[in-house]
């Protein structure tokens, strides 16, 4: 089969070499892959900023989407033809993530879904929305699913809420989408007057320029009459983490999911104590809560926001563009 | 000022008459009564089917909306010239309901609402929603915050669960209003095909003639592929408990809000114990429950359905219309 | 190996018998078992009075406890030597159930626990508790978690509240011991002056004799100054839950489990509705709770309360005794 | 009547003098003071370290319990001879905390608690536990209430959680009292070999030096297995927040109610995010969370633990003794 795979680190030697199609063991499931969706996490691993222990050569890519090719003994959920979505962390399925739930993480423990077929256990797919090609439907195991747990999940979002959207990448993206699903006022930031036009198209019903309003906490705070948001998910960490805080009003909800702009937290206490804060980490979610976010892309006829999509010859590129700040929404390589 | 007083039980007895205007006490807030909206609880203790030992003469009803005409000492909470819409269980501001939080109940245990004016504690007031006349406001406190209590309260509705509502009564369109605000998916039932496509005019993915599907819980079973409802108010207690409870998937929700067609449960132990089930009595909801509802409201603009408005000299004709079945929406009395 | 086989329906056909070892497949584990313990279940299964379309032969129980004595491939959780104890639910990790994780149960799709031997997946046993014998250990699967799960999944009973425990079976007088474990105040019922010095003894605060009191609710709301209880798990069905209901007080929550004297449920609304009362139907628990049950079992030093029990030659004795109503806590079966 | 008066900041400004005793308006109750308690916050406001603002001259503390010694008009809660314990976010009732309700809190907003009567909204009081005196029970308001709505709350410890508890201020010991009540297992930090002892005395299952230990957190998931614990309360900030995110597991709670050692939060975010961890910013209760604190301290006969009491003649004394690290438990000023 066609495959994507990297022998060194940067991203350069992504390269599209042809390797064994695998087989499905018992319990196992041959995906063919239509769709790969990058996250930055992507793009880190393969440059190797975070860590260069990562054994390689490797298929590159946690998020993908295709069709059922095969099936091994013993697979009684799905069937040869059924579309299918691969969930991130495989052992995690529902309840709270432990140790244990998060070994599995695909297309870093596995190989990833930069390849014509990728096997997988039964149990980390989920039905690919009804409503959604493969293309959208790669978007949603890492960013999608971040946004489903931290906002549905956790803050429990109800209608009337108001919940903040810190820029235009994928975790922003279905947070507002989901958040306007759920019946909440949604308030969105970026840093460009043509995207904050595109998130009032996509529905969002304020919007602020960052760039504009350094201390866009104010900007909030004057947006909903001093009261502030219910919940916002901080992407960049050290540094949106102080605004966040200052964003949400008592009893507000504060979800860590990256650090991207800095892992450290210069918080003081004083606001935090004050208003009941709740800073609350987590990463991506279990295959029940994709589950769920499936069944709400169908009822509310959610469509991801995709930047781009680049066919598979042009991988190399289509890592780049994730690599810079320009996107707005998910970029997806298409395996064709 | 002109109210209408029950000086005798059965609605021949609820007359227009002219009353001293209240004047209020310190924390205490006289409103200007523009609407009033029936329940079938207002019908009940005006004929004295549920007891007679209510003292008479009263002015009738519970729900209520107007504009702030005076304001007592030490208000801080409104001004003349506000709009608001009158709380039912008048102490209960949040949390959960205790023996405390119910005593004092509008329209029962105080003055009721059919009256140019009436005096209400500051506590006991939300805002109209921005959106709302009076006329609709009026429809919300006992209808619209019950729906809000079970749907959003207690069972925590996330888009793309299913709820299923019975009937065209207040609470169940209400209920089927919030839920889609929520995202979630619904399923509606009716005895008239006329009131069926009214249902999927307000946005009901899937409808039930129940007259036609006497064991309706079948259909529902249908239509979510065996899987059953995430959740469904019961309105009418004995008639149509056994299909509520076999309409509800595992872990299903089932609120017992009202017994209109019998309080006896001819339950069965095994379908609730098998699949996890949870039957919640309550009723209504606190101030805090309803100012979740009016900001619900506003975000979603949602607009009450109203079956039908009276001036207040056709108040005995509202009460008859009340207390037949003949209705879609809730009924409002105008105060003019 | 020795097992005891049910080759017909009725206690008399429960034998003693040579069979062969069975040996673990990859992922799964050989436990030595020491001890079974019995439900009514198990009664009710092996007499056919609930259906007789029970596979025949099987070996019988559901609860036991042991060592493992041999480990398949794969298998990384165990390792010979650890003390074991069978998760009655075997698919039922954490989380909710679904129809999906209770579909195996050990001893009723599986073979039982009244053997030499039990092949077992890795996935479906706890670590037996460092402070109980097997035998006390066997004692927990069902009757054990059932507790658990009621009264801390569900009900989160928190120190200072107040829990109605009702007859001295099995699930009762793990739920008197967990409630004080987690600082409520204890109420029990029993029939016999005998027993309820017993359940004294056990620390239950106050006791009540239901057949002295048959409208036992009164008493119970008379030792609570009139504000009933928070919580009770209702075993008995029919017979109780009328009492049940009206002993708990507002927001109270009374957990559906079991019908042993009848699945009709004479109930009416008022109570339910004007009390805000909370009915959950639910079985047994998932391998968390299990987990749970274990630390809570160590750190406050449990040890559950054994009626008696049996060898394994005597295992018709030990079922004739379970079928009776004389037991005090729980029936073992200790295998050799 | 005899008070404590400030009048101006600095302890030895803190004078007995003699002002007229109080008159409860309608809904108000005139207490007897038998007892204050003592809290940091009461040094800080006392000498100004906080803030100049507060207007002088005052009567300090927030925390009082006593003997209703008369009653306003319209009081329908307590009678004279009742004994009390002073709430300290005295509209904080129930549910959430919101800007309203931390208005008003006892000592701060109000006359405090440092003379013989106090006048008491009749809504701002809990019955003092039945087997409390007056001085323990003085100690609760602040302190027991922290404790609980961290640990009950927000966390909701259960039978078998392992909770750590940092240094042997109040927060801190009732934290470890109300674990042990909840059935949690205790791990216990302090700096003196001698107060571990009397943490070890008062049931702490594992203790820590944090003097032998700096990086303590080492120490808290040897003695889990790795595991770490389910919750801890950070009471001094910046000192020791780091080791608080290290020592809690996946999932872990740590309630941040404290910036005695600063509040800069010198976090970063990988293990947080990694694990789960909720940080929970928070102050003081609610009055349901009170009562429902008096309630365990019953059921469980939890006696505070008291480091001494002092006459009120010694108040400047007992000022600086809080002002000091010597002290093992509360400090109680006796009004006598």
């Amino acid at each position: 089969m066609k495959a994507v795979q990297q022998i060194a680190f940067g991203l350069e030697s992504l390269q599209i070499t042809e390797l064994p199609t695998p087989t499905p063991a018992p319990h196992e499931v041959l995906v063919k892959i239509e769709a790969a969706g990058l996250n930055y996490l992507d793009v880190a691993l393969a440059t190797g900023v975070y860590s260069k222990t990562l054994p390689l050569p490797r298929i590159p890519t946690s998020d993908g989407a295709g069709v059922v090719a095969a099936i091994g003994d013993k697979v009684s959920k799905w069937k040869v033809g059924d579309r299918v979505t691969v969930q991130y962390n495989q052992l995690w399925q529902n309840g709270k993530a432990t140790p244990e739930t998060n070994h599995i993480r695909t297309g870093v423990s596995t190989p990833g879904m930069l390849a014509e077929y990728a096997v997988v256990p039964e149990y980390a797919l989920v039905r690919t929305p009804a409503n959604l090609s493969s293309v959208e439907a790669a978007t949603l195991p890492v960013a999608g699913v971040t946004a489903w747990t931290g906002l549905m999940g956790y803050a429990g979002i109800q209608p009337g809420q108001t919940v903040l959207t810190q820029g235009t990448g994928g975790v922003s993206l279905f947070a507002l989408q989901l958040a306007l699903a759920a019946g909440a006022k949604v308030i969105a930031t970026s840093s460009s007057p043509e995207k904050l036009k595109k998130l009032q198209a996509l529905g969002a019903h304020e919007v602020i320029d960052y760039k504009q309003y350094p201390d866009w906490h104010e900007e909030v705070k004057r947006l909903t009459n001093g009261a502030g948001v219910n919940a916002t998910l901080d992407i960049a960490g050290s540094a949106t983490i102080v605004n966040s805080v200052k964003s949400v009003g008592m009893n507000g909800f504060v979800g860590l999911v990256g650090f991207i702009a800095g892992a450290q937290l210069p918080l003081d206490l004083f606001t935090i104590v004050g208003n009941y804060i709740r800073l609350q980490g987590y990463s991506v979610g279990s295959l029940e809560s994709f589950q769920q976010l499936v069944t709400a892309i169908e009822v509310n006829n959610i469509h991801p926001v995709i930047d781009s999509v680049f066919p598979v010859d042009k991988v190399q590129e289509a890592f780049r563009h994730m690599g810079s700040s320009g996107y707005f929404g998910k970029i997806v390589v298409e395996m064709n």
